[in-house]
């Protein structure tokens, strides 16, 4: 008999520019924050899992050192943009076979002293990548399924920009959100192109900083909350998209989910809240199928009906997403769990889903050139 | 009841300057050598661990992609020096968990690209570090570690020169080491000065690049050679040294030891061969000590007996360790199990440890200025 997982505590920092703060110094404070949450003092974690990207060698226990909880095992974890999520997961792993009791999982990134998401593709192995040199990056990768997307589908531009005007006007309510202005459909389509149809409003920003961290345990506190379960981990590799055949077959998010959801012995159905990876609005609508809340073909529908907004049936990116909040890879799939966790136990105040009971994360990334190496993840949660 | 987990497969390349072979042509070859000395084919493959330090995002994901095996998870994992020993120790943890069947394990790094593994120090992040600015390097701080040992236990330079004259020994008879020539301890001495009191023989080589690869499972075949199990599978986080009340007190790695030890319910006494981490000649004193194959202030002596040479009671290093190796870092970890295995197999031919039943590996590393947040993992193998 395997032990119930829990997601005890969970606390992030603001993501934005933070030019007066270290990566240590974030770090710390969602770690700190976090444990305070679970009530559980720095002697009792039995381990740590650190997700980060460009940090450096050894950074997990670099940056635990002036916590003095430097004894534990600690494992640095990289999956590009689900690296956080790659990080709880194996955490899971190791808390149902029972090594451990109460684990620290943590993810950082500081992008604005890097300059930004891209700047890793003036780097040499960038360079000599064969995707990248042809200009294949995720931006031009996520422009042409959008292309294609709107083309096959006999739909504008404006059903992309929605997905921003939606992600945009939930991230005004939260205040760890990097950009909190509401935009409209007209602002988002007439703001910088990026690559077409994406314009710069439709990217989310890269040029940010942030950590967040949860206490997962197999021995919750009886401390009257109400107690989140981790019913369904899942992380599988593989390509963004299935293949030329079909660019918008996000074939390793459908079957990452698939994989969850088989876990969690629940559906799309069961879902009320969902945090997913809009690095780009395409991707929204694309992962609406993939993750089975829409059936195929249906995702403008879903948009369009307004179930995926706040007071819709199955609210998505009530925290604004990656495209208000920002994206600071390492920390990006942690959040989502904090989001996740604060909604089903009723404290994601000014932008609450009402009755939440299921919740959904999902990330999906690959490298600067991701075509055909790709990481994703999904974790379902239950109070 | 969990289930065991033996290693069935294990290839490595030659450690080397492979100008003519990318990070992927390595890895290629030692997880191909890894899959056919199981006898597993690769849609047998559940999921897969990555160790690398310096290659850069879901590098294991890019890494694999000509191989065609893309869809299982894959987990990047890094622990500098202990990178490769951290993605077998996972390995395992999701192994017993029930999780997987069957995984590939491999380390890779290509560290002649980057001019060698100190090459970082230039970078800003260690231009940053309170240590390494004040010169608190790992040789610096090996080399401090090496004059206390000197001073403390009334011994010349002469015992830390034929640590390198055993390992290189060792190394001359195994075909995959960088450094094949046989040394003497005036050679030794007279080598370039590094730090005193090492001198450049008694440093590993960091201007190598090489792949190691394991296969690891829980259903073995039955295809009558020696079963190789993972008795014991260890990861500690905290410094290398226990303070500067006492530099030579490798605290973490006795730590490791002992819950590595516990698991497999056996002694230092049981051990029949070992593979562990000189990275300087200093460190392998004292780790005999750390590990128990010697009493405290005992290691001199235990070198001087020949107890720990080819033929002796327990051979530490028999492929000639890091020192003769050369020490590519993410593949380091992997490639002492390869040994190990091949050890335990009695496939390590011109350099067998006759009779050997029970190997260990062990592996501590730090930052570039890895004074004070390390990594050690310690692994026990049996047949």
């Amino acid at each position: 008999m395997k032990p119930d997982v829990f997601l005890t505590g969970a606390a992030m920092t603001p993501f934005a520019r933070h030019d007066d703060q270290s990566m240590q110094d974030l770090t710390q404070s969602a770690a700190l924050g976090a444990l305070r949450d679970a009530g559980v003092a720095l002697d009792e974690i039995d381990a740590m899992y650190a997700a980060n990207v460009y940090g450096g060698m050894v950074l997990g226990q670099v940056l635990m050192r002036d916590l003095g909880i430097t004894g534990p095992a600690l494992y640095n974890v990289e999956n590009a943009c689900a690296s956080g999520a790659t990080a709880v997961h194996l955490a899971c792993q190791a808390l149902r076979l029972g090594l451990y009791e109460t684990v620290l999982v943590w993810g950082v990134e500081q992008l604005t002293k890097l300059g930004g998401g891209t700047i890793p593709l003036q780097r040499n192995d960038y360079k000599t990548d064969r995707y990248a040199r042809q200009g294949m990056t995720l931006p031009t990768v996520y422009a042409m399924r959008g292309m294609r997307y709107l083309h096959e589908r006999n739909e504008g531009p404006e059903l992309l920009a929605q997905i921003a005007v939606k992600n945009r006007r939930h991230g005004a309510r939260n205040p760890l959100a990097q950009q909190r202005k509401p935009v409209t459909v007209e602002e988002v389509l007439s703001s910088r192109p990026v690559a077409e149809p994406l314009t710069l409003l439709q990217c989310c920003p890269s040029l940010v900083d942030g950590a967040a961290a949860v206490v997962l345990t197999t021995k919750p506190l009886a401390d009257g909350r109400p107690k989140v379960r981790i019913l369904g981990s899942a992380v599988q590799s593989g390509h963004i998209e299935a293949g030329c055949d079909n660019i918008l077959d996000a074939e390793i998010t459908a079957r990452t989910a698939r994989l969850a959801y088989e876990q969690a012995g629940l559906g799309p159905e069961d879902v009320d809240v969902v945090e997913l990876h809009d690095a780009f609005t395409i991707a929204e609508l694309l992962y609406y199928e993939a993750l089975g809340l829409a059936r195929p073909g249906e995702a403008g529908d879903l948009l369009r009906r307004g179930e995926t907004q706040l007071g819709g049936r199955v609210p998505v990116n009530p925290s604004g997403g990656l495209l208000a909040k920002g994206h600071p890879l390492g920390a990006t799939g942690v959040a989502q769990m904090v989001e996740i966790a604060w909604q089903l136990q009723e404290r994601a105040e000014g932008r609450q889903v009402e009755g939440a009971r299921i919740g959904l994360t999902q990330c999906t990334g690959g490298g600067i050139a991701g075509v055909d190496h790709a990481a994703s993840s999904v974790h379902i949660l239950g109070v």
